[in-house]
This record gives C-alpha cells, structure tokens and sequence, in this order.
C-alpha cells in the first residue's frame, strides 16, 4: 500500500509498504477514507522535533473497518469508523476518570496518512456511524479524530461557560475549532486572534464574535478594550509557542483559566504572573474519545460544520505538496484522499 | 503605638510609632485583639525576599473597629471584625468574579503584628460577628484573616470535590488548614505529606486519612501504593519551592489540577509534563473575603477548629522570638497577642 514517510525535516515521501496486519487481538485494520495532515506535522517537517528517518507520519483518518482482531466485539468489516489519534481501552481508571489520552493501554494510531491505518484497542478507541455516511459530511467526520476535539478540550480545560468573553489564541485548525466549541460551550463573546482573512472567515462562520489582527502588546490592548478593561473569562492557547502562552497570560482577567492543547515548544510558564492574578493552566493530549459521541451528534445532525477547516483538498499522490501548503500558511489543514 | 518592623533579614524589632490614623473615606483602624506570623512573613526574615528597613510587618488580624471614614457604612466602632489580608471593595467586577484578591481598588492591610492595624477598602473588607467572641474561639477567628481562607482556596483551585483523593504537599498552617478544606469539600481520603509528629497530629486532627512522612520519590512512591497506581485527584501544593511543586506534579493523576497559594521562589513549571498528563495548575493569592461568610460559619458553629495550628501564643513583645521559632520549625504558627 502507499503511506507517507518523513526522512530528514522537510523530506516527506510517499512509498510502498507492506499494509498492516492485525497484531494483537484488540487490534482493527482501517480502510481510509479520508486522512489529514495536524499541525503536530509540522514539528517534525520544521525540523523542530527530532525524526527517525523512513517512519510513517500521520494519525488522523476516517474510514471503513477492513478487519478485527478477535477481542474486537463491537466493530465489523464494514462499518464506517472515526479514529481517535490516541488509542484507548476506555476502560482502565484513566479512562473512566475522562483521561483517554492517558489510557494505561493505549497509543496512537498509525499510516493515518495512506491507505490503511491500524488501530490498536478497537474496541475502547473507535466509535462508528449509523451506515455510511454522505460523501459531503467526510471532511466533518475527520475532524473528530483530532483537530475538533482537541479545539473542544481546550475550551473544556479552559472552563468556558455560558456568557463567558473567550479568546482564542491561534488561527490553525486547532484554533478556529476552539472558536467553534466556546461557541457551543455558550460563549457570548469569542474573539479570535488573527492576522489572515481566510482564517478569520472561517473564524466568523464559527461564530467569532470579534477578530482581532494585531499580535503581542497590541493584540493584549485590543482584548482589553474590547473586554472593558476586564480581561477575559477563559483564553484558549492553540499555538505552543513561548510568545502565544505569554499572550494567553496577558490578556486573562484574573480568576480565569488558559487552557492549551498544543505541544509545548520551548515554553517558560510565567508561574509568578500566574500567582499574582490567579491565572490557571489546564490541557494537554486531547482525550478524543471521551467527546466523540456528543461531538459525532452535533456533526451528524449538522448543528455544527468543523470540516470547513478543511480549505485543501488534494490526492494522497500530492502530500508532499501538501505538507508545503500548510508549511507556508497557504492551505490551514489539507484533507488526503487515498 | 507598638508595631513589628523588620530591618535586614533576622532583625526583626518591636517599635514606637504613631497609630495609625484615617487618610482615605474608606479605611478603618482597628484595635487588634490578636495577630499572627505568617509563612510568608519568613520569606524575608530568611532573606529571600527584599527588605525595606524599618517597614512593619504583619498582615493578619482580627479585633475591634476603633473609628471608621465617612465611606463606611456597615461598620461602627466596637464591632469585632475579621480583617482580610488583602482589601477589596467586593463591587468592581474583579471582586464580583469572585477574585477579590485582585480588586481594582484593593491592598493590603498593615500593622498586623501590633496594637492598631489600618485596613484599606474596610466596607468591602471586613466581616463582622454577632457580637463579640468567646476568647477561645479567638484562634480559629484569626485563620480567617488568612490561613484558612488560603488553604480553601488552593483546595477549590484544585477543585476537590467529594469522594476524590487529595494530596496536601506541605504542612505548614497553610497545607494543614488544606487538609482541613479538602475534607470539608467532600474528599474521601486526604493524604497529608508530612515529617513532624505533631503537624502530622493536626493534620488527623482535621480528617487527613493518610499521612506519608517520606518525600521526594519517596514519597511519590507511597502515594502511588495508596492510590492504587492512579495518583491522586487533586493536589493542593502549599509551600511554593520547585521541589514541592514537583512532586505535586509527580502525584496528580492525569486529568487532575495541581492547586497551589504559596508565593513561588525559584519554581519552574513542568510543563510538558503538564501536557503529556492534563494536569493543571490554578491558584494565587486567596481571595478571601469571597469565602468568609462561609468559613465563618464554620467556624462560629464550631464546625471546624482551624485555630489549631496555632501551638504557640506569646506576647506581642516577644515577636522576635515568634519568629526564630517558626523560622526553626519549632512553632507551626505563632500567635501574637498585643
């Protein structure tokens, strides 16, 4: 089968390799319907995180269960299926305390960016449609494996709540899903920080209230304004830079919460700051399973439209090009069709 | 009027001043009945925070209005009153979210270690009893200026609910009236880490179920065994160096909040470790006055005895001793009688 490789920070690669056999019996073979390239990606690409050369990059996809291992009771072959980036029994202590991503038997699932994916722990991981969905829902659908849970979990972490004044930090794909979730979580305000007018469209039809484009001191006097001097309720930091944790810090009212959900690079927590205005700090891996079925809801009714994320939509042939898009801000998330 | 002053570090001194006197519409005096020694108050006895020679210092008190300004309206001469560490006006929207330690309007009170304090904001501030207190309940009144508040305040920061597991890191006044908190706040066990027979003794005293005198991974390690692997719930972190923080993190299960009311020195926050296990951290300076009616109620209904971590009560004039002995770890909390 073909699945995306990363050989050396900017050198991604489709090749052949073997597809992947079921292992363990709580394992399931996924057919791919749809991939995508996270922002997590990017990491590795920029050179940023450190890459064992020839290995398979990619853990976001939807697609249609090939085969199950024999522990694997509630999924077939056939069944259309959203899977989680980290795997999980849903069952340990972690799991039923709402920590999937810290599943004491999980992982995370991999060939998300080719033409089949292996999942490990099916049957806690998964969660299936009621038959197979319009090709049309696809891009929606695909972002519950990642990217709009994990936008929600930082809204969640952040405490948003109905009437709050929310501002979200970052206008990725993560960034903009957080709009949409303290949108649903009841937000009355949401400002999303952003300097480029695709993402603050998107930003809008998500339901930002406001857009604020300038950035560090200026972007803090902006929400100030915009907030009565206050500040705001809950801040989502959707980026992981040392300078977007500082921003989410300055423009907190104190008593508020800064939730984060991006892998912190080279961030100092200013735990003095903190103190002083009684700021928190909540968030980390998504625990994608523990939202799905409320999230898969408010996706399949069509309350909500995340996939809109989506503004690439290339064939998995081009990923190469795609990780180039995202690298230069030219595409927000690119969707891969095998 | 006699007052505590500090004049290097160690030099702590018993002097003449003048009483205060009203300067703004909103201050109060009131003639102290007692006055303690903060934890904080050790930071630059020890040297680790800057002195101002010749400053007073001290910050809890409770006594009896002696003369109000024109503001106040609430509070007449001769009421016996609970005076929060910090002042508040309890109306800007700061206070009325509930984080009057960052009141618009607010400070600190002074002259706490002496015969007259001046509090700022009085209105807003203080909290009155019905009529004058017993002296024995005049110990668990004084918590309420700021030990007690502070210790629930890290314990609702970690947000302890009922039939969690907590951990108190510290066993100062502060993580001893954490104990306190967290049992009151529901926790089905509270794991107080501590060395000192008789901190350890308190510590039962107000509920702890578990007591774990080793630290570092140690300590770690024990906590581990009584959770059962997991971890705890919540971790109230009450002393504010990067080792106790620390271990906090090490303790917290995934998903948890780390709560933490210790002025930090020289701690750097694990954040990648936050990250990779969701644990949080919230805290600061306690915003106490928004607890008081309901800590006074548990007090004057003699619910709960904070005054307890008061083993030692001396004359205001030896308050250089108060403090070598808290310094020494001799006295858990000293309180001053003036």
């Amino acid at each position: 089968m073909r699945v995306t490789t990363i050989h050396a920070a900017g050198d991604i690669r489709l090749e052949e390799r073997p597809e992947p056999t079921i292992k363990a019996p709580t394992d399931a073979i996924i057919k791919i319907t749809a991939g995508c390239i996270c922002g997590s990606d990017l990491w590795p690409y920029r050179g940023e995180n450190p890459v064992t050369a020839g290995s398979t990059i990619g853990h976001e996809m939807v697609g249609v269960v090939e085969e199950v291992g024999s522990q694997v009771r509630s999924f077939r072959a056939g069944d259309f299926v959203i899977v989680p980036f980290c795997t999980c029994d849903n069952t340990c202590p972690h799991c039923r305390n709402g920590a999937q991503s810290a599943c004491s038997n999980g992982g995370f699932t991999t060939g998300g960016q080719g033409e089949y994916g292996l999942v490990g722990q099916a049957e806690g991981s998964l969660v299936k449609t009621d038959g197979m969905p319009d090709a049309d829902l696809i891009p929606s659908l695909l972002t519950l494996s990642d990217v709009f849970p994990t936008g929600w979990h930082c809204a969640v972490s952040a405490g948003v709540k109905k009437g709050d004044t929310v501002v979200v930090v970052g206008d990725g794909a993560v960034g903009l899903c957080g709009v949409l979730a303290a949108v649903q979580l009841g937000a009355e305000k949401v400002i999303a920080m952003s300097r480029h007018e695709s993402r603050q469209e998107i930003a809008r039809a998500f339901g930002a209230t406001h857009v604020v484009a300038e950035r560090g001191a200026g972007g803090a006097e902006r929400v100030k304004e915009i907030t009565g001097g206050v500040g705001a309720d809950a801040v989502l930091e959707c980026v992981g830079t040392d300078d977007s944790m500082r921003m989410a810090f300055d423009i907190a009212r104190p008593g508020a919460m800064v939730g984060f959900v991006g892998a912190p690079h080279g961030i100092t927590l200013p735990v003095r700051q903190m103190f002083d205005n009684n700021v928190g700090l909540a968030g980390g891996m998504a625990p994608v399973r523990r939202y799905l079925p409320e999230l898969l809801d408010l996706v399949t009714s069509g309350s909500v439209n995340p996939g809109l994320v989506f503004d690439s939509v290339i064939p998995l042939a081009d990923v190469a090009e795609g990780y180039r898009a995202m690298d230069e801000r030219r595409a927000i998330k690119v969707l891969l069709q095998p």
